[in-house]
């Protein structure tokens, strides 16, 4: 099918600059306060931001089957439970409404006052009400690095990890829109050498992880399973993420049943849902697999997307530093592989779930995502361009991540997940 | 404090038989649906539901300040949100309204129409929209066996499992109330020996576990903590909890990040919250602790319950034989700790979130909390009343939990938290 929101050749009446995240091909989704104190739904191009509920108010939706209130929500669960037909004709309309040659809204002073704000003018919430929050492990290069790290060079990937897409669940409380500041997180640690009572103070090995997740939508009831040829019908579309970590509370906590507060303390997403149409153009086949995987985890067709990522670190008052460029086509697992074998026995998957697609690496040491794997534990420390060195994050550091795909014609991107560390109180 | 609704000498004018798990002095709360097909937030006096809808509408809370829809919702979290002091004036009300003595409802032929229910006539729902779950590993005896059976029998219990209440994410999306079918899971397991493809198909290796678990209110924000000695102040009651677990999906999967597909097909809570209040009276001495713990998990006081716990097996058509008598009191780790634990990274804690204890099992193999651990792994299966032997749980067998204290003057129990295993699709 055609999603005619994606036609290349498409210009906005509002200003996009060359460089934005935001042409008018992207049309993301998000929630924010207006200037007025008021929560609505929205999307945005170049540096506008675009209220949905009054645009649906004044009619520019007219046609399309929605209800009143659908857009004046303080999140996206519903419009994202609506399906797929509906997400395409909202985002074709607004594509339509847009266009430099479309005169109805951009002719219309009153209206125009009414549906469009200055970025500067919002503050972005977070889009969904997360229901269940899983992360994903399905970077190669970096399960094989942590393995390493953690447990046994030799055996660094363990026997299941070329089988099974491997998950476990986050916690959905703690996770907030970027720009929210980050408190240091105290935790136990591995008691020093001879003694037998363990360590408790703030973190000395905090970590980001490069992640990007996908948003669902209401997908299977309890005991049916997701077909991986439908499984991508489901995914409304990305975020990109960062999986705060303590290393050191995760190294002591983490056996035998995962990490738990050496995560749970702050997960920060981006705060505009880009479509999994709107990347489309950006498919790219998916990486070569060493060992075949069971039927339910056999995927036809371009599973992959082609999107760059990329790590700065920005000391208080200081320039930012890129610490790493990684991309989302480095995962081993698809997202499509991911949510068939998430549901294979029966799991419900719900409108406004997120799975993280975990820690993205690359085969280079300047693509890894994660400082515990760019400094080697330490080892190799990072100097920043303001002359100091970093193994891990530093109070008063901003890490800052970024994300877009690009073609000859079009850039679609993320915008900015960032987080400042604020000291331990 | 004095609760006045815990007066052991208060009797109802509703029939309560001498060992129902629901006299005037228990109170819980739940969500049922009339057989008017109106959902609402309910009570239980013996074999009688009580319609919290309709006695806020007809005036009986009267004088407590209470939003006119708190009690018309298909969940507790508003209720739960609003905090201790409210639910100990409702809870109080509920008993002075059904006091024997008291004969403003007992004598309101059509009030009582409207109020109560037999519970034959109403259906339970979920008490609560879960928002995060999380499961402990509290049981010494249970982490013990497990690490004997799973890992290493000489090190079964891991060097921080004395000094941490191990915990880990779950799934909420797939919790359901007792009396909900249980679809046998499929799923990945270990390759044969000499293979390297994995196996595939409906777990061998269904299984429950024993669980007690706790509902939270809105306890702090991102980055702040509970001290221990106000943690249960945040815990609003608990749930009797059996976390279905296949466990030879779980072993092939569980490396490094903990259990997943093995776990979250299926969790069944007993639809009664019975406050934290209404246990009171049956608190005991926490268990001896090997190993002084941190500070931030050192509970002063009696912070664990004498709740007897039992597990029955019902094959289709037959006669249940309990397989197992355990206590919530053999817990290593209180909830106190637990909460306390589970917020020292700053992690928020909200109304509606639920915790698991993990499997309690007792020092004797008859007091084990899952089929692995009572038939060690299938070398000893257990013989039903019937004849039939069980490694696991077969197809169309029920498993039954119950709960329940009990002192020289009251008993309170949970009811029944109970499922049945239908065959893989």
């Amino acid at each position: 099918m055609i999603i005619t929101a994606n036609n290349p050749n498409r210009k906005s009446w509002l200003k996009v600059e060359p460089d934005s995240d935001f042409p008018i091909q992207n049309i993301p989704f998000g929630v924010f306060i207006t200037r007025d104190d008021i929560i609505t739904i929205g999307s945005r191009i170049g540096d506008y931001a675009i209220d949905l509920g009054a645009f649906h108010q004044l009619g520019y939706f007219d046609g399309i089957p929605l209800t009143d209130d659908m857009f004046l929500q303080d999140n996206l669960n519903d419009f994202i439970a609506d399906g797929r037909k509906t997400w395409r004709l909202v985002r074709n309309r607004i594509a339509e409404v847009f266009d430099v040659k479309n005169g109805i809204l951009r002719d219309n002073a009153d209206h125009k006052d009414k549906i469009i704000f200055r970025m500067d003018e919002i503050e972005m919430l977070l889009p969904v009400a997360i229901g269940d929050y899983t992360d994903f492990y399905a970077s190669k290069e970096h399960a094989t690095n942590v393995g390493s790290l953690f447990r046994d060079p030799e055996n660094a990937l363990l026997p299941n990890w070329l089988h099974i897409p491997i998950g476990y669940h986050g916690r959905s409380s703690s996770i907030v829109p970027s720009g929210t500041p980050i408190r240091r997180p105290y935790g136990q640690t591995k008691p020093a050498e001879g003694s037998n009572t363990p360590g408790f103070g703030p973190t000395k090995l905090l970590d980001f992880e490069l992640e990007m997740a996908f948003i669902t939508t209401d997908a299977n009831v309890l005991g049916e399973r997701i077909d991986i040829d439908e499984a991508e019908e489901y995914i409304f579309g990305l975020v990109q993420f960062n999986d705060w970590s303590a290393r050191d509370i995760q190294a002591w906590e983490y056996v035998p049943l995962g990490p738990f507060l050496g995560k749970n303390f702050a997960s920060t997403i981006s705060p505009w849902i880009v479509t999994l149409d709107a990347l489309e153009p950006f498919r790219v086949d998916n990486p070569k697999q060493e060992i075949e995987p069971l039927p339910y985890l056999k995927q036809k067709g371009k599973g992959s997307f082609d999107i760059h990522l990329q790590v700065a670190i920005k000391p208080e008052n200081g320039e930012e530093t890129v610490v790493s460029n990684s991309n989302f086509k480095y995962m081993y697992w698809t997202m499509a592989q991911q949510l068939a074998h998430h549901t294979v026995n029966g799991c419900p998957v719900e409108s406004g779930d997120m799975m993280g697609s975990g820690t993205i690496s690359g085969p280079t040491k300047d693509s890894f995502g994660s400082m515990l794997e760019l400094t080697w534990k330490g080892q190799n420390p990072i100097t920043l361009k303001d002359g100091t060195t970093r193994k891990f994050i530093n109070d008063h550091d901003t890490v800052i991540m970024r994300a877009h795909c690009k073609n000859s014609k079009v850039r679609i991107g993320f915008g900015e997940c960032s987080g400042k560390i604020l000291p331990a109180k």
